[in-house]
């Protein structure tokens, strides 16, 4: 039995070391390879098919609001960059740089971009010219670069998969409500499709997005007690229009300038369902995003008739994504081998099953084994699968509560930064000295503002001024 | 009636000036527009729907032959590219190079990738260790940047969206196999859901990739008589393999190379598609690649009831890809807007209409009006999609037959490439010096070698010496 233990055996304990529990996973399920791109990595089939069922959820869900997909060019003029001051602070530093051209060297240098802000407004400022050209609703999948100095997979990498959000209004008002809509897609879909529980808020001006008006943000909690920013939404006002001059002539004839917003999801939310829902057996997906929702492990499959049913249990089961796993492998190994991959069903089926008519369910996330006849296999399966997500969510969520902590005193924030890693809910003033003392002192950031605000006190927590906010404290990846 | 014509009225007409009016259609049709970055392009909503819709049925016959997603990095150290001679020859030149990281100078620079044979034998070589690991079929979905001196819009732009499939084999015969299979399967995507005949066959030396055995190639031919180079499969051989040394250890033990295969197919083909199909009124799409299969346009919209009938036929035709245009803009200017667009049926329904219970069906390839009843129209609109797809297709191969002409001689070839613009069929030699001076004598280059071969000739139309193949010739894209 030693070789069927082996998959495991390479795998951290989570509790013991996270950060190498993690990478174990990434590199155990196949999911991620460092590649000789310094910072950049490859995202293997079992790791893009995550990422695959993500995107096209979420474009789903993003057309049913009327948004339009785009392609805008991945190179940013240096001097288009520049146009927003704001932004081209918070970008500039960590950009790659193009300077040639073939072979001759370029005119005015280029970045790949890191964001597409810029882009989009230029492209606006000649594209929207009417109140009947509005509101652009566009987004665009693809790739970005941010020139990183540590890089972990799939959380930090100097090139990510996105889609990244553009649209113009007419009003402000429109711009705050598309802003709040796709913030809320973002939660619902983690929420619903991921099985992640999200907090929603607002960002601090001191961690809102460079050039924007408005910043708000779903943050998950992980399992080590660390939040994970999981998709953020800006609206920019019409600070970006005054920038680039986007201008339109509206139905009172006169010129007004649009109002903005973005919004973003990345890869990086492959890493959040591995830190939400892992395991020491390995990764734990939730079943609407799993790639593969059912493998079917026949054991003796050398036997006569074993290999059939399975083949036959996978055409019975075909209204799932469904494998057989007829390689030359142990049961053992194969076990084994389903669950690092997070494979939310095992279907075991041998001869004794078969003379029995019936097949043994596993699931991934409790192990429990649950006999089944073959004639409504389908149906169980089926119904098995819905109540893993719904499980997995009310696990995660379970978590997430019991990892949030309420501190009235920096004492309190201290001691549960240093010893009960979660999110802190405390009070604060509003301002950036009580923010970067909460940082300096309890090594916390302002996680976000959350819509559901409760008073827990009536001063800062850090500086005793009145308070006017409360706010959602934690570490962050 | 003034305004109803508008629209055509911007469109050059076809037979008048080809590029103009392809440049028209482009612009029109809002399927792409120029951006701030030089030779790059905007994709606008319009024409990134139909690559969407050429990649969602690409990216499903691909995976029905076992391909699987991945994801590279967009960079290539410049040590990496210039591991395979024939490679870095034929795209250093061409490349955009990374020079500086955030505010430092690379160490190393790097080019943004104009294709990804070095990162994928890079990744092989440290992924690839059995047999067991064989075959690898990867593919991967993204951009790539060549610097073009001249560019336009779809046909040829210094950044493009792509796919490149990369697959490692152990023996050549498989690698051969799937260098086909994958042609095939891009010409039947051609055949079957864009409505394009093509010509399949093999590139002469002096034509194929850099770095390959052998370069498979389909051909189209565009309405002006110029062909498309539509898709390309390459085979490799253990060349890559050697150069980057992607060992795998056999069955018997030993040391063996892997054979290696690469394929792509570019957004280049929204151009194939607007200069094949398109007309004087603007672009034509099949009906299985449009975005919008059909669109109703309410006449005398404001007459009570014409609205609610219009939407009611919506849902009837729920079954395609269906819009209605209830804009204030004047029925003659939607009709003549949907036409722009290539939308393949129009319905027309106005109080006449809904009083004798029927709606007039309007083709957009043959202008064609059909009144059907209401109580039919959903079969009726689905037979006609399938029509219009299958007539698309045959108007675009008898252009194409029609347009392929045989030539013996070189006067022939040349009154051909000077009068009759299309394919010339003639016999070849074989030597690269015989393709340089079809080209010097002729302006046209030899598309490709195809399977069906015919004997026009003994000799080559060039030197005269014995002939080895039979060639399609032909000025491109």
């Amino acid at each position: 039995m030693a070789k069927e233990k082996k998959l495991v055996e390479f795998i951290t304990s989570r509790d013991e070391d996270f950060a190498q529990w993690y990478t174990d996973i990434v590199k155990k399920a196949e999911l991620s390879e460092y590649s000789s791109v310094k910072g950049c990595m490859v995202i293997k089939p079992a790791g893009f098919a995550i990422w695959e069922n993500i995107r096209n959820e979420l474009d789903r869900r993003f057309k049913e609001t009327g948004v339009e997909n785009v392609y805008l060019p991945m190179f940013i003029p240096e001097s288009l960059l520049e146009k927003e001051k704001d932004h081209v602070e918070g970008f500039a530093p960590e950009v790659a740089w193009v300077t040639m051209g073939g072979m001759e060297p370029l005119e005015e240098r280029m970045c790949v971009r890191p964001t597409s802000e810029t882009l989009f407004c230029d492209f606006y400022a000649r594209d929207v010219h009417s109140y009947r050209d509005l509101p652009r609703n566009y987004n665009q999948w693809g790739s970005v670069v941010r020139w990183e100095k540590t890089t972990r997979p799939f959380l930090r990498s100097r090139e990510f998969l996105w889609q990244e959000g553009h649209t113009a209004h007419a009003t402000a008002e429109e711009a705050e409500e598309r802003t709040l809509m796709m913030l809320n897609v973002y939660a619902d879909l983690c929420e619903e499709f991921l099985a992640i529980p999200v907090v929603r808020g607002r960002k601090t001006d001191k961690e809102k997005f460079a050039g924007a008006e408005a910043t708000y943000t779903i943050e998950a909690l992980m399992h080590d007690g660390k939040a994970l920013q999981s998709g953020t939404s800006h609206n920019f006002g019409d600070g970006f229009a005054r920038a680039f001059n986007i201008q339109y002539l509206d139905k009172d004839n006169t010129l007004k300038y649009v109002h903005q917003t973005s919004w973003g999801m990345t890869t990086r939310m492959v890493g959040a369902i591995i830190m939400v829902h892992g395991d020491d057996d390995g990764l734990v997906l939730p079943p609407k995003v799993a790639p593969t929702q059912v493998v079917i492990v026949p054991v003796q499959q050398n036997k006569e008739g074993v290999l059939d049913k399975a083949f036959e249990l996978k055409t019975i089961l075909s209204g799932y994504r469904v494998k057989v796993d007829d390689s030359d492998k142990s049961p053992g190994w194969k076990f084994s081998e389903s669950e690092m991959r997070g494979i939310p069903i095992r279907v075991e089926i041998g001869p004794r099953d078969i003379a029995q008519n019936q097949a043994v369910l596993v699931r991934r996330d409790t192990h429990e084994k649950i006999s089944v006849p073959l004639d409504t296999i389908s149906e169980e399966v089926g119904k098995l699968l819905e109540t893993i997500q719904h499980d997995m969510f009310e696990r995660a969520k379970a978590h997430l509560e019991s990892h949030t902590y309420e501190a009235t005193t920096m004492e309190e924030v201290k001691d549960l930064a240093d010893h009960k890693p979660g999110f802190i809910k405390a009070m604060w003033c509003g301002c950036e000295e009580c923010e970067n003392k909460m940082k300096e002192v309890a090594g916390i950031t302002s996680r976000c503002i959350p819509f559901k605000q409760e008073k827990l006190a009536d001063t800062c927590v850090c500086c005793g001024k009145p308070a006017t906010k409360m706010v959602y404290w934690g570490k962050a990846y």
